[in-house]
């Protein structure tokens, strides 16, 4: 399967698609969860914090700021509030420790992006916190590849389909690449548009969707990000 | 002064311009200063809960989320440690009570916006966290006047200037209109564009700068929104 152009715009998701995230999610879960061990188990704080997590989503939605104060919410729920002041301020510690951590690029994307941007509009399509995605592309050094940045609360068919008519483009003209199925692939299939999942080692459970049933047209799953240029008319250009 | 055309656009800041906000973070800063009120004075409580605001700004950005971080830290640090779990999840409470608030409209703003939608391109461009603006353009009602809905992490002279590229406007077909001099009118005239600032009852300090030096020949301060009116060239329809 290849891409003829009339594709003319390219968006990629940014956290682990682009660069890494999930993992340091997962770290510091596993530190709260030290954190808590005097308390519970494990499994018990992986189990409440995800409970928050998911119940908090309509009103704190995506990112490290929700995700600390769901922390610090099953800290105390869990705990029956005897957690301390001072354990609370070291999982907001954790929380800005995550928020300001170096960018570490996935392997390939910048060799990828390299290749693409001539013959490509390249946008990032990304959910989650205004500013902490901001300032990830900023540290992430890759603002220059992308003409835009869209950055949304929720990524739904009527997101792609807002986001399309705003740059003028018909869906068989753009391509959603993505680690999630249920956030990059799938909606952006609904609206006609092509799709390539590239799943991450990692995913949080909350974006994982049965993929048995994806036979679309227009979806290519890939190993990794290099394989992208095997789909795209354009000269390759090797590093 | 009145705006003939070219002006084609007019963007409204939305919080304290739109609808009622800084009074909601007031209130809650009053019952967060009641609920430490065992262990401190109300002006501790402020000038800790404002240290701390302004402290997080570069890493939490602006919004309820940000607030509540704040304010969990500034009792934790106030108290040495001494404030208990179910009193921080009172915190978390009070952010989650006012981040589903019903939206109160400023008075006469959908008359102004009824009379201005036919004859120019409406946009709202605030500040703040992604999600809770949204949540607050849909429960506001008055998500079907605007054309475009811009949320950013910081309003800069670039935001604009990008903004304005964005939708390919020059700056003398822009107002900006809103009740911040320091995020809505000074970047707004420092890029040639129009500026109509409209004091708000309450401002958060952060926001407040020297208005003594405002003398662009494209800004105007107006008492309130109505008055808006008064300066464009438009049939005003009176509800």
């Amino acid at each position: 399967m290849s891409f003829p152009k009339p594709i003319s715009t390219i968006a990629f998701d940014a956290d682990d698609t682009l660069w890494v995230n999930q993992p340091h999610y997962d770290e510091v879960e596993d530190n709260f969860a030290a954190l808590l061990s005097a308390y519970l188990s494990r499994e018990a704080v992986s189990h409440g914090l995800y409970e928050a997590d998911v119940r908090n989503l309509p009103i704190f939605g995506y990112g490290a700021k929700a995700f600390m104060l769901s922390m610090i919410e099953t800290a105390i729920a869990l705990t029956d509030g005897r957690i301390s002041g001072k354990e609370i301020q070291r999982i907001i510690e954790m929380g800005k420790e995550m928020l300001s951590r170096p960018v570490q690029l996935l392997d390939g994307v910048r060799h990828v992006l390299d290749s693409l941007e001539e013959d490509y509009a390249l946008m990032v399509l990304t959910k989650g916190d205004l500013l902490d995605q901001e300032s990830k592309i900023a540290r992430s050094g890759l603002g220059r590849y992308f003409q835009t940045v869209e950055i949304v609360s929720e990524k739904k068919p009527e997101t792609y389909r807002k986001i399309l008519d705003r740059h003028g483009l018909q869906p068989d003209e753009f391509v959603m690449i993505g680690n999630s199925l249920r956030s990059d692939i799938l909606p952006a299939l609904e609206i006609g548009a092509c799709a390539i999942h590239i799943p991450a080692d990692s995913t949080w459970a909350h974006e994982q969707v049965s993929e048995a049933n994806v036979t679309d047209k227009n979806f290519l799953k890939l190993d990794n990000i290099c394989q992208v240029l095997d789909h795209f008319e354009t000269p390759i250009r090797h590093s």
